[in-house]
């Protein structure tokens, strides 16, 4: 590769837990990040100012529902999608391959790529690694996923095996077609199903490519967290310190500590956000569950010592609940800008805790654990 | 009445047309002022300081709604309407007997009040005058208006007449049971049907009543704009001059327009809302259907002379359909935000173009035409 557009500054560690920065064509991401989730080009009800007030610096967007609405000839058009989506920060999109794969009855597999008919519009497509590449650097997006195979979990080994290899022949055909290495790069996906040693052997395998940044796939898909940890911690000390890791669609947030803890950066996950929409929301004090009887009169802010809009903008829990009562738009974006927020909250606590070394990292491991039990009554 | 807690200010004329403020509780109305709805305590989508952006100065929220959910016991305790849904300006709600009698097959009216089953809830309540005014003092709102009987129209000269005088019984029981005069106003409404002579008949009585403010009901209910303006013109030259009037449920901006030169100085409408939900908006150079195609590859903004957070936050045309396309929550957001600030821009050009004098407030009726016809292509 003649040319990168990214770079990872590795600042300080404790333990396996990293502290950095990805810099990227769009700006720089202090690590470890979360990135909210846009599947068609928004984060559900909330604007890029949201975003930035909330201290959002880098955004997922999903390939797969924007090649089919608006299209990434469209997008081109449009001048891009950050233009698009009126973000001028960094955005990564996946490949598209996780949703499409998830079409199951209607997807055939082959050596070449992926065909199937579209839902939303009924159209047969056929998504090769070459295009997913082709696509992303269109949409102009700071970081694209290569296309990697997602088959079922538990699989056999012979065939996560050959899945395997097949996403590493995709990857090699993919680091050819790039077009705009100086503009997008492109981070390759360790799979290997929940086998130990292909996740170590891919690891190995992806890291002597000298990829942009490496993602961990396939994984958070019905496994036990347990499960998830061990894969997680197999793979990262087999990939190198100088590029950023991204623990693909995880998690709930002692997920994110947990793969912290074992060297993982960059995050994604569409919970904060969905759950918001179902009246759930994280506190430092626990999970509340806004729907409750308990909050009817509860006249207190969500979390008095919490910084965001739901949080300062003179809402009582019984005025959030009630709006979750009546289904109101309002209630679904408050609760999602509080989630978000929270999640935010929990990276910077993070980046401090593993600047200020093992024992800041653990005092905070209790408090997340604490987030993450419902809220005890009178909290 | 001992004391007054609402008085209305004249501050010019042109023509019929009024200018001046309403002074209330919480705050002054320049008028003519258009209210958002917040039917149940929430604008859809939208923050008090959103709603405060786009120059808001009054909200209308309604009494059935909030009667049902959540309670005006519960809102009492929690302080009242204006602390429980964050905002310090003035509100008006309307009696709830708008919504009650549109449950018709449900309803039972007597002189007494009207029975009828909520279909949120299944329970068989009670609405009579005097606890339409016990919720509203309840809430704490600046403005309540009383409990009229609403009859379908067209009705019959008699079912008509006995029915407005039923209202003003209704009134005078109201007027009696007040408790809190002076912190929540009660504006009467004149009814009448569509005939002219009870009209004024029922403007001349409820003057003589000397209230705190006048409103206009039973019209924008499916009779032809002219129609519904020759009753505004029939009874506004019977109000006093010195107390605000009230177009209750008006309307599309040249409803409003004509309202305001025939001497109406207040609306409330969902329309803005509820339009914009659907796709559609006005601007100064035409009204625009944000799903069609036209569109799809439209990188301007919404209105390039509009400053609105549509169209002041990077958006393109071309994304806001994709938001409407795709059924997203922003959509729907952006849009209520941008009418609601056309509406509001309405009332400040009325408000300039009254001050200004009568070739003023002709010129701006060329221009509120021009707003309600679709906007020319490539406009």
């Amino acid at each position: 590769m003649a040319t990168r557009c990214s770079s990872f500054d590795l600042l300080g560690t404790a333990g396996a837990a990293r502290t950095g920065v990805l810099h990227l064509p769009h700006g720089s991401v202090p690590t470890p990040a979360f990135m909210p989730v846009g599947t068609r080009g928004t984060v559900r009800g909330l604007t890029p100012r949201d975003l930035r007030g909330l201290g959002a610096s880098m955004v997922l967007a999903n390939t797969y529902h924007l090649w089919v609405r608006p299209g990434h000839e469209d997008l081109r058009a449009l001048g891009g999608l950050h233009r698009f989506m009126g973000w001028d920060g960094p955005i990564l999109t996946d490949s598209g391959g996780f949703q499409v794969f998830s079409l199951k009855e209607h997807v055939k597999v082959s050596e070449d790529g992926v065909r199937f008919r579209s839902p939303l519009d009924g159209q047969h497509r056929h998504l090769t690694p070459e295009l997913a590449v082709e696509i992303q650097e269109t949409f102009g997006v700071d970081v694209a996923m290569a296309l990697d195979e997602c088959i079922e979990v538990p699989a056999t080994r012979d065939r996560t095996a050959s899945s395997t290899d097949r996403t590493t022949r995709w990857l090699h055909r993919q680091l050819t077609s790039r077009r705009q290495p100086d503009r997008t790069a492109l981070f390759g996906i360790v799979q290997g199903g929940l086998f130990t040693d292909l996740r170590v052997a891919h690891a190995q395998e992806l890291a002597s490519l000298d990829l942009d940044g490496y993602a961990i796939g396939g994984l958070s898909v019905g496994e036990p967290q347990e499960t998830m940890f061990e894969m997680v911690e197999a793979v990262t000390p087999h990939l190198p310190t100088d590029r950023v890791r991204y623990l693909m669609g995880v998690g709930k947030p002692l997920d994110i500590y947990g793969a912290v803890l074992r060297g993982v950066d960059l995050f994604d996950c569409v919970l904060p956000t969905r759950v918001g929409r179902h009246g759930l929301v994280w506190t430092w004090h626990g999970r509340m569950n806004m729907k409750n009887a308990r909050y009817r009169l509860d006249d207190r802010p969500l979390d008095a010592g919490c910084t965001c809009e739901a949080c300062t903008g003179g809402f009582s829990r019984a005025y959030l609940r009630h709006l979750y009562v009546t289904d109101e738009l309002l209630g679904k974006r408050l609760l999602s800008v509080h989630n978000l927020h929270f999640y935010q909250d929990l990276m910077r606590r993070l980046r401090g805790a593993i600047g200020a070394g093992d024992e800041a990292v653990s005092a905070l491991g209790a408090q997340v654990a604490a987030a993450s039990e419902p809220a005890p009554e009178g909290a």
